[in-house]
């Protein structure tokens, strides 16, 4: 049995790697081959990994030592490794956004963020796995294959979507960081039932081109970490805007949604999250709330989502395709082929209001608290056929659409520490464009739970 | 038969006006008073407003003139009356959109700039003529009437739409300047028909909030006035940004379009745009392009902006309201009722790729030169009949639609000095967000060309 080479990034996160990565105590060859050797090792059984770029990446990485060395220094992140979800157009590497059905055209060439990870001295390992198209939140993936959880190595349990192996490569440390999208919880679900800390970007945030159009709607960029620290240095390397340091608890005014967000939780989820607010209110204050404003996601998810997944192949595309596809796939995005562009433009417009609404609701809180995800990850065949893996569809969205939906953005932060085998999520939802907000109440939720413990990865070697 | 009192603002405009308000020679209740009682004499006959607020208008002027008696000044659009289009919501005034369907639900209150005008200390003297929800580039409405063209008295020529009276009132004097609003032409065509000058503003310049939402995608506001100097001036106040002063033609690059935009002209149109442009060539550069692009701006149109206008109604109430529609309202506008979603998406991916791809062909270019309309204004009664109303329409969009759908702004500048009895406008197109620019240029154009001339108002006394 070969030896698992240390995670480069462990302990310290990224500003430990910065130091020793300067002091010459590591190069980025090194941290690169290190990653290659644990994907190499552990990634036949995991199957995060849909391509990986081994050769080019530690060519990337002997470049930025050469560029170190001749006092080029461009921030943060440079000799950082990372992987990015399949979705996302990488010049030298095939894209399948999970899919058999060929969409190259559709996804375009390389586009601004890939380009703005490269300029910031990352080292690009390869390409994540994907629910087909990122229209699923279960991160089961029929046509081209479904990441295992790392948390049960005995029994096959969802990894969450659609950044499925997002998720998984970051909480077996097969890379520095990883990049998922998140269209309606696609970051935050996966992070959650994986137990890693993922950050749901403002619309905007960062440009979508050069991505496969799931939803451009909703559809935003966001990194999956070891920690709200990692998640602050890659956010404010790739948009130049500082996160501040972790707020004292005792300033922060938190809503916690009395309706829907609590409504199914399972008991794992309950006792952590419960654990979680209990030794938050001793300094916070946590204030009841009601967003009535929830009600109205499913005909937003059918009426948007659907309809723009289907246009981004065009109607005729998408149905000659069907055959090929993921069947949940189908059955998810059929109902956008048709939808008159009458209601979907008052879909839309309804849900604009919506964010206004919901904005100007925030009022003086700080945020919102609640479970990322209801349950803790279910096995792949308690979802394995269609019926069951729609009524899965449907619980999984429930506390991550609204963020999506209403111009939100978003953190989860894992808190299984507190009471559950498996990984749980507590979800911090803050204002449009207060990402570093987010960002920096993780921070202080970190410094009061501590980092989260990591999956014993011995089972899959 | 009453007597005309002067235009207020003439001659000077309002830099002058400005001048002799601070200095006592005149109040701002005088010069409501002067343009109440023109639109007493003239307006019975030329139809441009909708509705007048003379009591309200009166006492605003007098609280104007009590501020700046009390030292306080809200800067160059203090004691400025104004009248705007009747898309418009304005407190305490009914909104009829030019229809008698009750839209007022679909507008909602008073918007974020009719609220900057007030704030500036403009005096709101009442509502300008509309086409039917704005859906018409004639300037007719069989409806709630078609506002005269103050350059012929003895036959009904039309007036330009869909801002018609907002064209008619700034020819004929009957408010210091006007708003109307721009989505395919809509301040441009009525400015080119009636000589005045018009500013058709990038996207997203003002929110368009409390307006009739005629098609989001492209709706825009902007200002009718007697000069470019005055277009400048309300741009500024509005905007917070200067306007450069007028660059030296001599360092000018225009682009002349070789297709589409020349190809269709009348004689007076023909001559006066040949003419100000061999002005120009002795010191601007004025060099050949070809726009490709305006080929795709019939599907635009067809999919994008009658779907969102049906998309304002809802469709069960637009068919419901088609039988007291003006006729060629819903002959426009019945195409929107059946485009599927995903066309309506894919025809709005393609207009951002066009933007795009129209910005960077901008290049190093100042901006286009090209005539407004390709002719001159015809009569009511040549275009009466809905088969010569729409053929007119196609006509009329021709050169204003690839401003609008191109994500660009674009100024009209009277030119028929040059060689017309009718009024022709000589259209600048600059990129978007470059509006100060375009102002700037315009400018220019102003010093090279002199003042436009009026029309003689007799025939209308």
């Amino acid at each position: 049995m070969a030896t698992l080479p240390p995670d480069p990034f462990e302990p310290g996160g990224m500003v430990r790697f910065g130091a020793r990565l300067r002091d010459g105590e590591i190069t980025a060859e090194a941290a690169t081959a290190a990653y290659l050797a644990r994907i190499e090792i552990l990634d036949s059984r995991l199957g995060a990994y849909e391509y990986v770029a081994a050769e080019a990446a530690l060519a990337a990485a002997r470049d930025i030592d050469r560029q170190l060395a001749g006092g080029e220094d461009h921030g943060p992140l440079m000799g950082v490794p990372v992987a990015l979800k399949d979705l996302i157009a990488i010049e030298g590497m095939p894209t399948t956004a999970g899919s058999n059905v060929d969409v190259a055209d559709v996804i375009g060439v390389e586009g601004t963020f890939v380009k703005a990870l490269r300029r910031a001295g990352c080292v690009i390992l390869g390409k994540l796995k994907t629910v087909e198209f990122a229209r699923g939140a279960a991160g089961v993936n029929r046509v081209r294959g479904t990441p295992w959880n790392p948390w049960d190595s005995g029994v096959h349990r969802i990894p969450g979507g659609s950044s499925s192996g997002s998720a998984v490569a970051m909480a077996a440390g097969l890379s520095a960081f990883t990049i998922g999208t998140d269209t309606g919880g696609s970051v935050r679900g996966p992070a959650a039932f994986c137990g890693v800390f993922g950050l749901k970007t403002t619309i905007g945030t960062w440009s979508i081109d050069g991505i496969f159009p799931n939803s451009p709607t909703f559809d935003t960029i966001g990194p999956l970490t070891r920690s709200a620290a990692d998640a602050a240095c890659v956010y404010s390397a790739l948009t130049g805007r500082p996160v501040p340091p972790p707020p004292s608890l005792a300033g922060l005014r938190l809503g916690k949604p009395l309706n829907h967000f609590f409504d199914s939780l399972d008991g794992d989820v309950e006792r952590c999250t419960a654990t979680a607010i209990a030794a938050l209110e001793g300094d916070a204050e946590i204030v009841p709330i009601e967003v009535p404003e929830v009600a109205e996601r499913e005909e937003i998810l059918r009426v948007i989502c659907a309809t723009e997944c289907v246009a981004a192949f065009g109607r005729d595309s998408f149905i000659a395709n069907q055959d090929i596809m993921d069947p949940l796939t189908v059955a998810r995005t059929a109902p956008g082929l048709d939808v008159p562009a009458e209601r979907y433009i008052r879909v839309l417009n309804r849900q604009r209001a919506l964010c206004r609404i919901v904005g100007e609701g925030m009022g003086d809180l700080d945020g919102w608290i609640t479970p990322t995800t209801c349950m803790v990850a279910p096995t792949v065949a308690e979802v394995n056929d269609i019926e069951a893996g729609l009524a899965l569809e449907a619980k999984l969205g429930l506390n991550t659409h609204p963020a999506s939906f209403f111009g939100l953005c978003a953190t989860t932060t894992p808190v299984n520490a507190l009471g559950s085998a498996l990984p749980v999520g507590l979800q911090i939802v803050c204002a449009g464009g207060e990402d570093a907000k987010a960002l920096s109440i993780a921070r202080a939720l970190e410094d009061l739970f501590g980092l989260p413990p990591k999956p014993r990865l011995d089972g899959f070697l």
